[in-house]
């Protein structure tokens, strides 16, 4: 199966880069809040992250008491701002798919992905390696882009709004219909794959997996007085997170 | 909190009766047989069907080898057609809401409910109910109205269309706005209760539940081929169902 490397494109790195340097942005809002909010104790625990980028989370998670930390990326160029900006000797950059992490022969407390498995086609197997990674009671946490928002299929735009540009609500077509969806997003042919929220839950629950929570983030009420731009996320969330025991 | 008894409205009890039996509808075509695909074995095991309704689950049960049902609805109405028409000795039929199951004083092997949950307001205080009236290893189905049906806010229509009147995209407004939504269905004001995919699968697993497997039924090719109108099931699935265990 295919495994994605767009953040090796320079025109996608250089824009994507700009994009998570402005101070407000969905993920500081949102995504990075609530991942905080339901991490798992890390004091003495050793950790796995997986697309890890730019290697800010692994630093977060050495803060938070993990003793190690690996971080796997498919993208050179994030792991090399990765080593120069957020190195640490306890922590462990690796440069590849993480659909190949089966190969990697240790086992970890507790394995943690933010917005990097909309990206990859086979769930499945990354799901089983990960059950696999995991020490007994390991906890796998994950963020993804939300099922409402992978699923546009692009009949249209993606948002109905009014005469003043205000989002009345979303345009969900193919909610149903799963697999790759193509998309522009500084570049153009960013793959993503969609998976309803019921395949989600089974290929965890099929593989061995306990959910213990899921999370859709959506504004507070102080977010909205500051940044009413963001009413957008009460009528289609941007992420979805799950809290998985094994 | 409200308990809605919208089944012993004269109007909707008869307009109800007329839809369901129609051969063709969106229960026969997904509902039924994914609630019997999904149902766990009933050899010798006692069962609790909450919003029986007229009855005919109650004796499907049986014929799948239950010892023992009871069925419990909140309109006597209903009740009444099923102690004519699916009546057995082995049945009980119950009127009292199903906000009020913590009063039956014995336990089940299973319990489960066809698309009646999203009328209830207190969600959770019937999820923990379930979870005392079930014994160890019990299980809990249930299907409800899809959190993409029930999180309509009204601004506009439910879909947009082409000139044709073929359904393009469901319009999806207020999706993390939970509660109370009024709609009209044959009579006005049925109450429906929206709540996300999050707090369905977090009201389970804060109250002990397990989650073994999660389904949104859509069409067939071959249900499109005979029935292309409902297509607009891979939109939007108009089911959720949820298996859990004690």
């Amino acid at each position: 199966m295919a495994k994605q490397n767009i953040y090796d494109n320079e025109t996608f790195f250089t824009e994507y880069s700009k994009l998570r340097e402005r101070e407000v942005n969905a993920n500081n809002l949102f995504e990075l809040p609530t991942l905080f909010r339901m991490l798992p104790e890390l004091q003495g625990k050793t950790v796995l992250d997986l697309g890890c980028g730019t290697g800010e989370r692994c630093i977060d998670y050495l803060d938070r008491g993990a003793v190690e930390v690996t971080g796997v990326d498919i993208s050179e160029k994030m792991l090399n701002v990765a080593r120069s900006k957020n190195s640490d000797p306890r922590i462990t950059y690796l440069n590849m798919p993480m659909e190949d992490i089966g190969a990697i022969d240790r086992r970890f407390d507790v394995v943690i992905s933010s917005l990097a498995l909309h990206y990859v086609e086979d769930f499945p197997g990354v799901v089983k390696n990960v059950f696999k990674l995991l020490n007994e009671d390991g906890i796998f946490l994950f963020s993804q882009e939300h099922p409402l928002a992978t699923c546009h299929s692009g009949t249209g735009d993606r948002w109905t709004r009014d005469e003043n540009g205000i989002k009345l609500y979303a345009n969900i077509a193919n909610y149903c219909v799963e697999g790759q969806k193509d998309s522009t997003w500084f570049v153009e042919g960013v793959l993503r794959y969609h998976r309803m929220f019921s395949t989600i839950v089974n290929t965890l629950t099929d593989n061995g997996f306990t959910i213990l929570r899921m999370e859709e983030p959506y504004p507070t009420d102080e977010i909205i007085r500051k940044y009413p731009e963001y009413y957008d996320n009460y009528h289609k969330p941007d992420f979805l997170f799950v809290k998985a025991a094994k």
